[in-house]
Parts: C-alpha cells; sequence; structure tokens
C-alpha cells in the first residue's frame, strides 16, 4: 500500500481527497495537515465521515509529511504550495499540488497572473495534470500542477479540436458556469447563502486567472498564441461545473467530423463520455464523478460550434483527477478508487 | 378606471399579471379566466392573495370579457391566441398577447418555428412590444405581440449598438440562463423539483424558438440579416435571467463608448439600469422587478465586447413589460404599478 | 412626513426596513447609519436598490440621527441598542428596538439569557410589540422591543388559545423551521452556501435565546408559569419560517372552537390569515409579506392540538412588524406601507 | 453471484437500487424492468449511469423475472406489489418490496390506511425489515416489507427507549422533514420546482399512511397501544430526511441513561450513529449513505426528551435498507455495498 498524505486537508478539496483516497483500494491515507483544525479529529469537521475517516488534523511539518507519506497532495491556496514543495521534493516525495503554483512552466505568465513565484526552478520540471491528454509526462512527473477547474472543463473538449485544425483560433469562447463549493471553504460574502440563493451572475469576466492558464495550454497545443474569451458565472448550487464553448469552424465540418475527432482521441479513456446526439450534458449527470461529459451541436447559419462540458468542480476539476494523477504516476489502473456508482439524482 | 381582464390568469406569466394589475393605481382587474380552474376562486390556485384578490376563475368567452374589460392580457401558451385575438379586436378591445403568435410580422418565419397561422391579417398591424424600443408604435397599437423573455434579455443590449454600427453582425453569440418558472406551471419532467435541483444543462441549443424572434428584430434594426448564435440554459432557481452576449467590435471602441451609447439610448428610461463600472448585472438585483440591468466589459485581447443583462423572466421578460406596454397605450406613467421597492435579497 | 432613520440599516433586518419605508407612503426615510458601510451609498451594498434608494450610510451618531429623524428603527444586534436607545429618548425621539435588548420588562431574563443589561431603568416601560396583541400600549409607547421572529410565529397563534384556556398548559411544543436569512448578513460557517444547500437540521434545541421571551410573553397571558419546549431548525431557503406546534387541549375541544377562537381574536386584524379548512400554511405564500398564516387540525387520538404558523422571517418576523408598530405608534394606518400584493411564486 | 432483478426500477427508488446493486460486489444485477420505459435503456432515463450500467429496461413479466433473478425486489406504488409477489413466491423467490403492501400483518390497518388486501393470506409471513431491529426474522424471511422512510426515521430512535420503558407512551410526536425525492418522480405540483423552492410546509398532519404504520410497530413492541402524533413537513432540497421527536421521560432520566441505552441497543449496528454530546444530526451528513444518526436532548423543565434522527429517505429510507436486508438474507456481511465514503458536502 502507498501511503498518501494531504497538506490541508479541510478545505472543500482536501476533503474531497479524504474522501476518494480513503476509499481507495490501493493507497493508505495516513496523514493530513490543516492549519485551523490541527489536533482535531477529521471526522469532527466533516462529520459525513463519522465511522469512515478516523485521522486526526495535525500542524504541518515537511519532516512529518515525509515520514509518514509516500506521496503528497497539496490543497493549499495558491502561494502556500511554492514554500512546501521544494521541501517534500528534496526527500524525494513525489507531489501533487492542486493550487496554481505548478501549472505553469513560464514563471512569467504566472507572475503576471497571481504573484512573484518563489521556486521558479521547479517549473521547469512540473507537469500539467490533465490526465487524457498528458499521460506520458505525468506518469515520470515527481510534481505535477494539477488543473484547475475551469481549465480542466474547456480543455478537455478543445484540446482535440485544436490539435487537428478545426476551430478558427481567433474564435474561441469560453462561458462557463460553477456550483458555490469552487469558491471553497473560507468564508466569504460572495458565499454567503442568502446572496448566492437565487441569485445567477458573471464575475471576473475576461479576468479571471484561469484564463492565461487555458491559454498557455491552448497555445502550446495549437502552436501558436490563442486567447480565449473566457466568463465564469456562478449558479446556486454546491457542485457542478457547466462550460459553454463557441468556437467558428475552420471549414464546413460537419457533426460526424467533430464526432469522430472526439471518438478517437478519447477511446479508451474512461472518464470522458460524449453524449449520444441530441442529449446534452448537465451537471446532474456528473455530480460526484469524475466524468467529464461533452455534447455538441453546429450552428449552420454561422458556421459556429456549440461544445459543451460538465464536471464536477470538486471531482474532475480537482481531488479526482488529482487522484487519477496520482495512479498514472504509481501505475495502477487509472481509475482505481475513482468508479463509485453514480447518484442518479 | 380603465379595466383590465386576463385570460389564462393562473399560469405563472397570468398570475404575474394578476399580482401587478391588482396593485395598479389606475387599474381595476375585472375578469379573470382560466380552464383548468374555472369556478374556483383564484387565491385558493395562489393563496399568497389571500386578501389581496377575491376574483373567481371563470371559463373564457369572448362576450364575457369583452363586457367586463376594456384591456385585455392574453397569457395563453401560443396558437390559442390567433384564435382568441380577432374576437376581442372585433369588438374595438386593445389586446396584449404574452404568446408569440403576434410577435410577428411576417408569418412565414412564424410558421417555420411554430405552427400555421390562422390570423396572418391581424400580422401586419401588430406592434412587437419592446417598450424601450417601440414605445411610438406602441402608444397607439390596438393589438401588442408581448416580447418573448430571451428575446428581451438579448435585444435590450444590443439594439443600441447595432443600430449605431459598433459590432461586427456575424459576430453576435447569445448564451443565456433562465430560472425555471420560465417554463411555466405546466407538468413537465424538466421542472420537476429533484431533476432540476443541483443541475446546470443547456437546452435547445441552436434551436430555440426565441432565436428566430431576437433575429427578426435585429435584422430590422440592422437593416440587414442578422443571425444570433443562441444557447439558453436551465438554472436551478425560480426566477431570473442572465444573457452573457459575445461580438466583435467593429472598431476597437472602447469602455466608454459603449457607455455612452447606452446612456443616451436610455436616458429617461426607468427600467433600463447601467451598472456602475466594474459591477455586474445579478439576477437577485433585479428579483421580482421590470429592470433590465446591464453591464459590459470589453475583452481587449480580442477586441470582443462582453456584454451582460439581468431580468426577472415574469416581470420584465414577461408581464411587467405587458403592463408597461399597457401603460404606454394608454397614456399613463410608463412605470405606473411597476415600481415597488424591490427586495435586498 | 415622518421622517425616520435606521440604524444598522446595512444587515438583513436593517435593509428590509430600508425597502418598506423607501415605499412607504407616510414616511421619509431620512438617514441611514452603518458601521461597516459608512460614506457608501446604500445601493452600493444592495444593488437592487438602484433608482430607488439615494441615500449614503453614515456613521452612527446620536446627534446626527436624532437632527435627522422622528422616529428611529436599531438594527442593530443585541447589546448595542442598550448603549444607544437612552441617547435617543433623552431627546424625545420614540424608538423601535429590533433586538433583545428591550423585550424583557424583567432585566434578570434577559441577563440570565444574554448579558448584563446596562439600561435597566428603562424596562419597565418598554412595549412588546407583538402588535396584533399589544396595540394599545403601542400606541403610546416611547420604546419599542421588536418581537424576535420565532416567538412572533410562536405567540400569535398560541395567545388567543392560552387566553381562553384551550390548552394544557404544561404540553406546549414548538418545532420551528427558518430559512437562512434569520441568521443575519455576518459572516460564518453556518450560513455558508455549501454547508447549508441540501442540508436541515436542527440547532440549539431547548436552549435557543428565544425560549425565554416566547416563555415570558406566554406566562404573562396565561397568569402562571408557561414552559414551552422550543426546537428551532434550519431551512435550506432564504426567507420563511414555518412553526408547527403541539398541546393538548384541555378539554376535548373540536376544531370549530379553536377556529371560533382565531376568528374572534383576530377579526378586524389584515396580517393574520386563517387558513381554510384542510389548507396548510406555507412559507411561499407570505414570502415576502407581513402575513401570519395560521393552520391547524386535532390529532383526536391523543386529544392533541396541532397548529401551524407561516411567517416571512424578515417581515412579520422583524421589519414589517417592526413598521406596523410605528404606523400605530404615528396613529397611521396599521398597514400603511405593508401591503403590497405578494408574488404568486 | 447472487441475481438480483428490480421490479420498476426507474422511479426514485428503484434507481437507488440500481445504484447499490451495480455496485454491490456479491451481486448481479440481472433484470430491471420499467412500464414506462420498457425497451430503453436504464441510462438514457438516468444518464448519470452511463457507463456503470449497460441493462436495458424490459416490460414486467412474472416467467422474465424469475428466470434471471434469485432475488426480486419491487419498487412499484403500492397496490400492484399485492398482485405481483405471490407469483415470485410461488417460484420460491425471495421477494423484497419497498412499499407499504407487505408491512402490515394485519391486513385491516392496511385496508384502512390504503385499500382493500389481495394477498392477505401473505402477511401473517411476511417481515417488517427494519434491518436493526428485526434481522433475525429477516434472515430467513421469503417476504419482506421494507418500512417507509418516515417510520425508519421514527423507529429507530424510539425503539430502544420504547422497549426499556423510558417513555410515557402517550406523548410521543414527531415531527418530520422529508426532501423532495420522498414524493418519487411521477409528476405533481407538489413537486414542481417553483412550487417547492424557497418553500417550506406541512402536509398531510396527523393523517399521513406512515402514521398506523409506525404505530403498529410501536404497539407491538410497547406491548400496548402507541399512537403517534405524526406531521410531515416538505424541504426545498432533493435527499434526507430529519426527524423530530418529543417525548416525555417517564422518570426523571438523565442524558447518559438515555445514550447507554442507545449505545447497547445499537453496539455492533455499523449503520446507527450517535451523535457525540453537542451535536446534533444533519441530513448533509448522510446523505448518499446508509446512516441513520441520532442525536438527543433533555428540556429539564419540562421533563421532556428531544430525539434528532437523519436518514437519507432514499437509502436508509428505501432502497439501502432493502439491501441492507437482502444482505441479511443472503447471510452476507450487512454492510456489504452500503459502504462508501460519503461526500464531505
Amino acid at each position: 500500500m502507498t501511503r498518501a498524505g494531504i497538506v490541508g486537508a479541510t478545505g472543500y478539496a482536501g476533503a474531497e481527497l479524504v474522501r476518494i483516497l480513503a476509499g481507495h483500494p490501493d493507497i493508505e491515507l495516513s496523514v493530513l495537515t490543516s492549519r485551523q483544525f490541527a489536533g482535531v479529529r477529521f471526522d469532527k469537521v466533516y462529520p459525513s465521515m463519522t465511522g469512515s475517516v478516523d485521522l486526526v488534523c495535525e500542524d504541518f511539518s515537511a519532516d512529518l509529511v515525509c515520514d509518514r507519506a509516500d506521496i503528497i497532495f497539496l490543497a493549499l491556496p495558491h502561494k502556500l504550495p511554492m514554500a512546501v514543495a521544494p521541501q517534500l521534493l528534496k526527500k524525494n516525495k513525489r507531489v501533487i499540488d492542486l493550487s496554481a503554483d505548478f501549472r505553469f512552466n513560464d514563471a512569467s505568465i504566472y507572475e503576471s497572473a497571481y504573484q512573484p513565484h518563489s521556486a521558479r526552478d521547479l517549473l521547469k520540471d512540473t507537469v500539467y495534470g490533465l490526465s487524457e491528454i498528458y499521460s506520458d509526462a505525468i506518469r515520470t512527473a515527481n510534481l505535477i500542477g494539477n488543473p484547475g477547474c475551469y481549465p480542466t472543463s474547456v480543455l478537455l473538449p478543445l484540446i482535440p479540436l485544436i490539435k487537428e485544425g478545426y476551430l478558427d483560433l481567433k474564435s474561441i469562447i469560453a462561458d462557463s458556469k460553477s456550483g458555490v463549493s469552487g469558491a471553497g471553504r473560507s468564508l466569504s460574502i460572495t458565499s454567503h447563502f442568502c446572496e448566492v440563493n437565487e441569485s445567477f451572475k458573471a464575475y471576473k469576466a475576461a479576468e479571471h486567472r484561469h484564463n492565461p492558464e487555458m491559454d498557455m495550454v491552448l497555445s502550446r497545443e495549437a502552436g501558436q498564441a490563442v486567447a480565449v474569451t473566457f466568463v465564469p458565472h456562478l449558479v446556486p448550487m454546491t457542485r457542478g461545473m457547466l462550460t459553454t464553448i463557441y468556437a467558428t469552424l475552420a471549414a464546413p465540418w460537419k457533426l460526424q467530423d467533430i464526432g469522430d475527432c472526439y471518438s478517437h482521441t478519447y477511446a479508451g479513456k474512461p472518464f470522458v463520455r460524449l453524449c449520444p446526439d441530441g442529449r446534452m450534458p448537465d451537471t446532474l449527470h456528473v455530480r460526484g464523478t469524475n466524468y467529464c461529459d461533452i455534447g455538441f451541436k453546429i450552428d449552420e447559419r454561422s458556421n459556429r460550434l456549440i461544445v459543451l462540458s460538465a464536471i464536477d468542480n470538486l471531482v474532475k476539476g480537482a481531488a479526482g483527477q488529482a487522484v487519477q494523477n496520482m495512479n498514472i504516476m504509481l501505475g495502477l489502473d487509472e481509475t482505481a478508487g475513482l468508479l463509485s456508482i453514480p447518484f442518479p439524482i
């Protein structure tokens, strides 16, 4: 059994990691840290876990975590992982970071969106953990920058089309809608029940930090600069993310062409589900799962492709993909611990 | 006091008309019809109204309604109003129809989206009731086709820009999100609580019947064919509609230019509120009101304008705008009965 | 026009006062204070109010408020009003306090539930503002302790029955369910969207501070000690409170007897609506209104009465009742400003 | 591998059975029937299951189901199972019925709450499937009447106390609150999104059909007639049920006594979790699980015990308990297939 540790276990992404790893057949969940809840049983913070998880949260120290775990997940706000990861890597631990700190190979992009980077030397070797696309690099990586939830929902549907030249690269728009858990467990008026319930709104239109992240990956895949127009919105529900992508087709491609492109790219990729003709992805269908559902349609009058993707922002958009990456790194079945049967509603 | 009647008073749009007209200072709400609830007190169907409305629903007959009312609202599913309206007009009543039946001057567009039209001769004189834009024609109209909720949320932000040539007309995309009340009170699995709650999805992408409606109006205003790519989505909340519009600017216009365009178009139009810089429209801010809030942003990398609009789909998107049109038709203050102070949450 | 001021205008109860008073025909809303938002326009905190309220929040000072207002609402957390009210009363202002500070004539009860009271001398003259019951005393009061939301929902259905001896006083249980707005706008994990959504739970069972408040009033009305067993619960919705009361009948009374008791007590009281037989109160039917809906049923096998009441916790449970009290104090129609037509949904 | 079949697989309880049985390590899910969806793939009705369940729904026939399955779950509306079960039992199948048809040994109670019973002879041998309490009888039963959701939430906390004489039997009140999924997938205005959302109400107070069911079981356990006053309420959420029980203690028992009673009754019962002092059950903590969380408090002034229980109405209240019963019947570990790690939120 590989021992896994979670640094920052009591945020929503951390807690979702606890859920998945506690049920993982090949993993021993061995250490949880939490600054806010050090000394407190994890199941006191998340009482649903009573009877499932009996660990006590501990204060982080690199020694503690390295002693107790073979592979380490960082579920911390950005800026903290860049201080923590180097200590863990030095002790030959493998690290999967769920923040933005190690998603960019180019420090300048990170720094323009976030703040100065204190571990720039690690960036050249970090691997962007979009599991379906970069599994080869993930397999041998020691440090994974786990993708953001929005980029995951945008990149999985776009990369196959972009690589094969189906799209006018200047035309890409991503209109995303996220459940409130994406904002985390930290208190904020924007997650206060009465301000979110019965409310729908956009935020950070064309200035969200996940925009440079998706642009970076798409530009790499396209071999030229891609600048997506990206607008995220907040949906009054706990989990789920739907992204509606609009892009002009580079030629009058048909539904069949698009379908073929997805089918061959994602053949043998169990977590990408293509919706049969006519059905549209729905966040309810992926709630609590690691699936990314993809559907599409062509507006023939404008030769514009509409692609929809649905994920659970906490699973495929965070903890689930992180575990999928761990599975790949450890040579386990990619789906290990990630295939519990979905709820019907 | 002008006497107003509502045909189809127990659907959600009808009931919202009841709410507004029952509180209108210049109107006597005089007759309500309902097929399903004929003979039943209205406040038994909507108990919130107990003490406010003491009318009994009646079976529709043209004689009954024309005897009792001077102006008549039709809140029926499309196809029924085209049979009813001619009878009412013949008796010199003024009619405001909330369905699609009288929104199109060109029967062929209607017929390709809906079904054969049995009152084609009325179409040349019907007026599209987008209050802020067509008030002159509304003033003297006898038959108003009250706009659909989605078109209202798309047209109010687009028309000023299109009329003044700010946009590349081939580039327009409208990504709309609606609360569930837009689907009405008729039972359907798509409005069944457990199928909607914690769910977010698109439906009828690029094939919704409101698409030809918005195209028709925009084409008229632009003086050339406009084909919007339109994708509606369903939000797990009762009321509210947010539309995110994407369009390439015809030149590198600045925020100030766009703001000026809106300011002068909507000066003196009390129901359009421009969001101050940085704030984004939120359906919660217009819940229960007749406002349309508009905000915007430019993605400078792509020279693409992002415009957001928020309305209450049952008010500005249906009953509120219908009453606003009535006010204009009757020479009342446009805001009469429509300015109750909004709820903070 | 009487000038009204609100101290603490940006909490939920304060903002609801703003909504009601801004639309009140006989009142000029003249001053708003807020510690957190001093210097900020009120409609920036609550953008729904844009176009309706153009006041700027100010820092509280007794001089400022007394200069600008004739009657003053305190919408502050308990403990603050006991410091503020004496300053205002000294200047001959009339004060309606929405906190618990002036609900108790007996300081010792207050102090055992809250903390030491620094304005004990005022308590003998404060009037408990349960409008339907204590209107005579309210009329001439200078200081009103506006009832808590839970007590309002418990007392309105219980007092008539208790006064007329219908109930076994030892048998009374109140099981209340409140929307989340009752917890206010202050940030707390218990109002964090993802912790409340899809959650239902009790809290402070048999130890909520509103328990001694309802006991005090019931004991006074009964002429003997009454100790209600009270358990509040949290419902994943914004507004609304439903209370289910259980009490053994003192004799085998029939539905008709109970109905008669309510009918004669609440005859001429426009805000109490008795549900016709068979219908049960629903928070949706009172949302945004000052109504208290009451329904009841007898479990004949146990001779136990079940009474249900529904209010909007922010209106009849807070701001609406405060304005109702103001109307009574000023000799206005009790319903002035409080009768906007309710929403159907 | 035991083969399991589900008759009525596309209702919510049926679909939840599919979820659990498809993931059960010792079961092959072998046949699904559905009248409405015969011939349709199950994952077309519940697209979340795509990739997990590839069965096609079939029209029911006793031969078909008996050929294909060893143990059969009936997830049908009451009245249908009494026609179906005899055919299956005749072929020596073991049957677990989720409706009310086989919950009563005394046909007259059933008939006064439902309708005439056409399989009365089976009632003497049917076993009430409250797993923790009747496991001995369940082990050897051929026909299980799986408990209703409300009775499960009421009986698990009450039976231990009643058996040991802690309660005044005339004093018991159960105030239950259920998520909307309890009303099933059949269309009804009472499950229509806009009528439920932001609404909280009671229904069928003191006349719900689950009342005689809980009374029957409690009377049996008490050895004398028990008549609970039972009021169910509807919560605007999908899953979850919380019951608040009030009962006068037969003597001034202390918290410790009650805790001891529960501890020894439920020792070794993995699905009953006693909340540590001070914490209260929350439906969010049992969402998607087979747990029943129990908490309690004493209102010492009235010597009244308050017990709270939380279950997921579709799991411990329906499909989960049915599978637990199957596990017991088949001699499997009681928890097989039922212990996936709960979600943190």
